[in-house]
């Protein structure tokens, strides 16, 4: 059994996703590991995972539209405003989505369903540069 | 350590609750591993993971409607939606629910709560053929 | 490769987030792995786990009413009622947060960010006693 650890730093041009797919995979090949598990993990409470379809940007439009809606910017319900606008609404909308994942790693590669990818969700208004581990267990062939 | 995986299909009979438990459970059977991870991965995003309540069908049939209220169709806000009404809800749904959940093997099964039931969540309207990987990582006794 | 294995026991007081950093690490403690994966796992269906914000308290009791407000009590969508007015919003605010959630270990120690601490999500309005499984997985030095 092999762990291989790697973490990537992802530059954000503000609120959106972020597709990770490739620079998760660019690790799992680093790995040598043949079959096992990767785990993602994100170290934000402003900033969350996400596997959604990767195929037609406008399914992520409305993907980022509706999170929008889901927990918007300047609700009378916020008492935690010292922030930003853009703070709670950020926290929430992580907390309905993923801090970690979880993705096979099969004949060397990750496992994912055709229209499936990776992405870093992006809750903030401005740029940050967000930090992801990806750690990958398993077997080396 | 061993690894043990297999992938099941399911027929889903158009939206709702199918309980996957006892098709896990088999894998984890078939896996002889006694105490580990099972890791189950869905490989689509507009049908998801969730576990939740499995003694009470009203309890089932209140979460899935809930959803349907929470991510409608036809709602005005979505641009995609040329692969049909259903399908962004599909996508929201599944984004807010899990694409992957980890559940402990010990004594050679499953650890669940008393009341907790693994299920796949089918946001389609039409039946589908649904792929769920379950791989098994952990120490034969 | 080594697997340590410990419940914990959380009572709650009520409807509210409970941090449990503290209580997970002592399990990474006593695992003695150095580097791999601590997955947590909650058996319960009307609890629930997140990582968020653990710095700032009018964060945690945003995020508290945000989901008071989600999944309300006495929606008249809800049929599951027999269990009292706070049984079916629990377990719709368990579905869109976490069972199971996947921590690195890194030099003996669980890998946060800064800002992130994990809380048990209790959905219920009275006090109970919660069980939470803690497994470490990896490697010790």
């Amino acid at each position: 059994m092999t762990i291989h650890t790697d973490t990537i730093e992802i530059r954000t041009t503000g609120k959106g996703l972020f597709e990770i797919t490739d620079r998760v995979e660019e690790v799992v090949q680093r790995s040598v590991i043949t079959t096992g598990l990767c785990s993602v993990f994100i170290f934000h409470t402003s900033a969350s995972l996400i596997i959604t379809e990767n195929a037609d940007p406008s399914a992520r439009s409305d993907v980022e539209r509706w999170f929008e809606r889901l927990a918007p910017e300047n609700d009378p319900l916020y008492t935690h405003t010292a922030e930003g606008p853009d703070d709670m609404p950020s926290h929430l909308r992580a907390a309905v989505t993923k801090t970690s994942e979880t993705v096979h790693v099969d004949g060397g590669s990750l496992t994912l369903g055709t229209w499936q990818g990776l992405f870093l969700f992006e809750h903030r208004s401005r740029p940050h540069n967000r930090r992801i581990r990806v750690r990958v267990m398993g077997e080396t062939s």
